[in-house]
């Protein structure tokens, strides 16, 4: 299966498995596929830990590492914006949340919560090329950004590492501005993505972002999560799939158990996009707190980052709780993940998620040469 | 192209072309896929004139007929039913509907409005099989519903006379309960569909119902409109496809002119998936129309067959007047169309739309066998 994707990325297989969990990264990568790190929440020290425990897994097998970073990084300092955002978040908001976490009974955390600040702190000048910095003292073979286009920053120290740039794109003009930052592959994300979607759906958007990107390797995204689905997307004209979902039915997955066990039991029909955790509209599982936030009466749900902040602290207690089997806290329990998650059955390693999907596209494409080769037949 | 669908039906190639132009199922027909005829609107006299024309046209071809059944029909005076049925809309509704078309000044009718009663009058028992005495006088191949199960008199009379049962089923649940109902074919209708859909996409969708079909064929609906969409479908495991808004772009479709130049300058995210028009939720061109429903103090659509009854009158109204250039009305302009409407270029005959998919499915199918062929490389 040789694509324009496997030959810039020197991969067997045009699968990039798209997940935050570095065991599942070096798993992909170690088994045909190529792994991509979601470091959406690292300092750069934690960043160049997991970077090279990666590499101590794939041996010189090639993966990436996806960040979030904004196209325009603020200046000034971290603790002064954070400080000023806080301050926009209304007070019916944060009365909203206590209520709902009293209501559902949810007990305070026994850890303090650790996450936000440094999430927030990367947005800034120096936060930004301290984690670059750390990217490229690693020989990875990709690096994405998570929302938006990349800043220039990354665009042109990856030029200069000769290291590839890739970007999420949702909709025909997301294409078109990536291209023009200078991204060098682009994945098309459909709307039955977990996580941040748009409305177009993986059939429709991939061959428009396909013919509009020249030669710039396209992967889809969304609605791929076994061997027949990549070879649609193959189909369609991608030149390779980028699958988040499917590994959150893998064993090195670090999504809790009881996030876990409610994918297994989901079908389909038990996603939504909803702006109700981060701010923007994101693919998650359905659950009572999102009921809760669409009920009348409640208040609509905060821009990113606002919402995240907002709603970070509560959903620690609520992962907490849940993992320890409680009924308020399973109830509310969620993640983010796509339509693909009804066709979760159990827990597999990653590897062996891997070598499937890559065994049976193969023998797919296969069956598929054979249909077109045959004369039509009228009975 | 030999697939169970084609082995069933005796056609060269598996696509299905879905359209209430009888111009349009005929040349599909005639070109190497199968025309099916949405016959929703019409009175048994009319669709026997319908079914002879296009007889004529496909010269031993096969075709086939779509009606718009409920699984259980109502008993009593059609009169009487729509009495009923009248009484039931809120004079808020009325009003609403009459203070739009004043806003945007849409003249009255130069004809009086004709549908409605006789759509309605179908729905009871007699006319129910009044339509379906016409559909089994003539060599039908196929006959499907477009709601829901069909009745077990439609299931029945086309078991007696060898006719292929096909259904829509929009998520695994409705294929169970079809397949239950004795229904032959399955067409999986993903949400990117123009018309009624549900919320999973086809990439998601069509490999659930596949595998839940056992030997039935399963087609796929929603984002096919080329051949590498088909292609992909026959990918996900379908062993066709069922494409409705493609033809829209073609010269034999009866739609409006002013319609047709809507969808020829519209974006695949110009669609929105709403129940302002039938009742349920239909995708369809985002208008003013939707704005106006959507806007905070508008009423909440009235259920199926409701809505459709309240607004009727409106939609003649307003497609005279956007026919005629007037500018409220084309503001307002909109019909059923899937996101495929995005790769609307030029509009093209209904034939040549056809081959071209054929053709195309035909060489990417080629190419998958190849890209499938060659052995793994590592750069």
């Amino acid at each position: 299966m040789r694509t324009a994707l496997t030959d810039l990325l020197g991969v067997e297989a045009p699968l990039v498995g798209f997940n935050r969990s570095p065991g599942v990264v070096s798993e992909v990568s170690r088994s045909g596929g190529f792994g991509v790190l979601a470091a959406t929440m690292y300092t750069p020290e934690q960043l160049d830990a997991q970077l090279t425990w990666i590499e101590q897994q794939v041996e010189g097998r090639p993966y990436g590492v996806d960040l979030l970073v904004p196209g325009n990084v603020a200046h000034g300092d971290p603790a002064d914006l954070l400080a000023s955002l806080r301050a926009q978040i209304p007070d019916e908001h944060v009365r909203f949340v206590d209520e709902l976490l009293e209501r559902y009974e949810i007990p305070a955390r026994s850890r303090p919560h650790e996450q936000g600040g440094e999430l927030l702190a990367n947005f800034d000048a120096t936060g930004v090329e301290a984690l670059l910095d750390v990217v490229f003292a690693h020989p990875v073979a990709l690096v994405a950004n998570a929302l938006g286009p990349p800043p220039a920053t990354m665009v042109e120290r990856a030029k200069a590492s000769g290291v590839a740039v890739a970007s999420l794109v949702g909709k025909p003009e997301h294409a078109r501005r990536q291209l023009d930052a200078g991204v060098d592959v682009l994945v098309a994300q459909g709307t039955e993505a977990g996580g941040h979607t748009g409305t177009i759906t993986t059939m429709v958007l991939t061959p428009e972002i396909v013919d509009l990107a020249g030669d710039a390797p396209v992967l889809a995204a969304g609605g791929v999560a076994s061997g027949r689905q990549m070879a649609a997307a193959l189909a369609l004209g991608a030149s390779g799939v980028w699958c988040g979902s499917v590994w959150l039915a893998s064993h090195e997955d670090i999504t809790p158990d009881s996030v876990k066990r409610k994918f297994l039991s989901a079908s389909s029909s038990d996603t939504l996009r909803s702006p109700a955790r981060t701010g923007k509209p994101a693919r998650q599982l359905r659950s009572a707190w999102h009921d809760e936030w669409e009920r009348p009466g409640s208040p609509a749900p905060l821009p990113m980052p606002l919402q995240p902040m907002l709603t970070g602290d509560a959903w620690d207690r609520i992962d907490e709780a849940a993992e320890a089997g409680h009924p308020g806290a399973t109830a509310l329990e969620s993640y983010y993940i796509g339509q693909v998650v009804g066709a979760f059955a159990e827990l597999a390693p990653a590897a062996e998620i891997t070598r499937r999907m890559i065994d049976d596209c193969a023998a797919r494409l296969g069956e598929l040469g054979r249909l077109g080769a045959e004369s039509a037949v009228r009975v």
